[in-house]
C-alpha cells in the first residue's frame, strides 16, 4: 500500500545462518542481521540512509532463520525506479522482483532474501503475526552424525526416547505463565499460549522439536528444549518439566541449550482483511500486561 | 578377521565436511581426510605411528562424504586393549564400540566416524565395492535459498527443468567410455558402468542428482552435472550431453561444477561370501585396462 507521505511498506521474507551474527537487533560495532539487511536495502535502493526495520522474531546471537519476516517503509519513488513507474499492483510486483535480485546481490551469502512484496493494508510484521514456529535439531546417534549439519544441529551423547519427551511436552502446551523458562524482563508478561510442542525424527534420524506459540519470551524455546533432553535420556522423569513450569521460577537444573540448533521456521499471519484487527489486539494485550 | 601376523582389518565408516580438507589423499603439509583420520586412529589406539589406510572413494578437495568407507590393519593387541581380551566376535564388537567413542573424541568436528567394525574375510574397502553413489545439490530458486545449506549446495541463477535433465541423463547411463567427462590419466581406462543418473527435488525444493556407478574416474560426476545444467536451464538441447559423450573428447562447453555440491553418499558391497571374488574381479579388470 502507498501511504500519503509517499512511502510503501515492504514485506521482506528472509533466511539466515545465525553463526556469524550477534543476533537480529542492530548494535553499534557488531555484525547483526538487522544492521546488514538495512544496509543492503539502502544500497540496493540507493537510499540516503538505511531504512528502519521491524521484525517478527528478534532472534538471539547464533540462532538461524528460514522463515523470518521483516518490514521497512521505503520511498515509493525509490522502488518505482527499479521497475519503471509503478501505478498498479502488477507494476509493484515487477518492481519487487527486480528489487529481490538487486538485494540478493547486495547481501552476503549468510543472508538470503526469499521474497519481497508490498505489504497489504494493516500489515505489521511483528504485531499482525498469529504465531511463530521454531525448530530445534538434536542428533543423538553417532552413526547418524552429519558433519555437514554440525552448524545447525546439537550433538547429544546419549540416546533420546522421543515418546517420553512427547509425554513431557504434552504437559507444557496451552496458555501458561512461562516465567520458569524465560529470562525475566521488568514489566513484561511471561504468559504465552504454547500451541504445539512435539518431537519427531527427520529422514536423517535427527530428533527435531517443533515449537509453535503466539509469541515467545527470551530464551523460552532453548529452555524448554533444555528441560526435555534430560527426560529423553532418562536422567529426569516425564513430569519434571511440568513441575518446573508450575514452580514459576527458573530452575538451575534446566540448561539453556546452545543457539545453533534453533531455527525460526515460519511466521503465520491472518488473511489480509484481519491484519489490522490482529495487530490492534496484540498491542492491547501487550499494554495490559 | 585376525591374520597370522596379529593384525585385524578394521572397517571404518565415516562422514566429513570437505570444505577444509585438501581432499582425501594424504599430502605433506596439507590437511587431508586421510592424514587427519590416520593420525586420530594412531592416537585413539596409542599406536607408535598412524596406520596405512585404504579407501573406497578418493574424494577431491572440497567434496563431502556421508557414506565413505576406509580400512586399516591394526595390531589386534591395540584393539583388544580397548575392550579387554578379545577372543570371540562379541568381544570384538565391544572393543569396536569403545574404539568408536575414543576415535570420535580424537577427531575434529568436520570428520565423524559412523561405525567401526572388524571387516569380514575377503573385504577390501576399495576393490570389494560393487558401486558408489554420489549426490549433487543445486538450488535454482531464490525463494528456497537456505543459507544453512550454502556449504553443500550450488546456487544456480536460472530455473532448472528436471524433466529435460532426466531425458538427457537417460542417454548417458549404461557402460560407456566416459573419456569426454574425465580428467585423463595415462594408462587408465575411462570405461565405466553408469548404473543410475537422475534428478529429483528434495523436500526443500533443491534439485538433487543421484549418480551411481561401479567406479568413477576423476572429475566425472562434476563434469556430468556440468553438462546437464545447461540442458536444465534451456541453453543446450537435451541430446547435447550424449553428443559430448559420443565425441570421446573433452568439450570446452562442459563446466566442471564446484566441489561443494558433491557428496559421496554410499558405497555398496556384496554379501560377505562374495567379497573376495568381487575384489579379485575388480583387480583383474583394472589390470586388463
Amino acid at each position: 500500500m502507498l501511504t500519503d507521505d509517499g512511502l510503501v511498506l515492504l514485506r521482506i521474507d528472509l533466511a539466515y545462518d545465525g553463526a556469524e551474527f550477534s543476533g537480529w537487533a542492530a548494535q553499534p560495532d557488531r555484525r547483526t542481521v538487522e544492521g546488514v539487511l538495512a544496509e543492503g536495502l539502502g544500497r540496493a535502493l540507493r537510499l540516503p540512509q538505511p531504512p528502519q526495520l521491524t521484525v517478527a522474531g528478534r532472534t538471539d546471537a547464533g540462532v538461524h532463520a528460514r522463515g523470518q519476516v521483516a518490514q521497512a517503509d521505503i520511498p515509493a519513488a525509490a522502488l518505482a525506479r527499479e521497475g519503471g513507474p509503478a501505478q498498479s499492483p502488477g507494476d509493484w510486483a515487477a518492481a519487487c522482483a527486480v528489487m529481490l535480485r538487486r538485494l540478493s546481490r547486495a547481501l552476503p551469502p549468510d543472508i538470503r532474501v526469499r521474497g519481497v512484496s508490498v505489504a497489504p493494508e494493516g500489515f505489521n510484521a511483528r504485531f499482525s503475526a498469529l504465531w511463530r514456529r521454531y525448530s530445534y535439531r538434536v542428533c543423538d546417534d553417532p552413526a547418524q552424525a552429519d558433519p555437514l549439519r554440525r552448524r545447525d544441529t546439537l550433538w547429544h551423547s546419549r540416546p533420546l526416547d522421543l515418546t517420553a519427551m512427547n509425554e513431557a511436552a504434552a504437559l507444557l502446551t496451552g496458555e501458561h505463565d512461562f516465567a520458569a523458562f524465560c529470562r525475566k524482563r521488568e514489566g513484561a508478561t511471561t504468559i504465552r499460549a504454547l500451541r504445539l510442542l512435539d518431537w519427531r525424527r527427520d529422514g536423517d534420524g535427527v530428533a527435531t522439536a517443533r515449537v509453535v506459540a503466539d509469541a515467545f519470551c527470551h530464551n523460552m524455546v532453548r529452555s524448554l528444549v533444555g528441560a526435555m533432553l534430560p527426560v529423553g535420556d532418562g536422567s529426569r522423569p516425564v513430569a519434571w518439566p511440568a513441575q518446573v513450569l508450575a514452580s514459576g521460577a527458573r530452575n538451575a537444573g534446566v540448561r539453556v541449550v546452545p543457539p545453533h540448533g534453533l531455527c525460526l521456521e515460519e511466521v503465520r499471519y491472518p488473511p489480509a482483511a484481519e491484519l489490522a484487527a490482529r495487530a490492534a489486539e496484540t498491542r492491547r494485550v501487550r499494554e495490559l500486561s
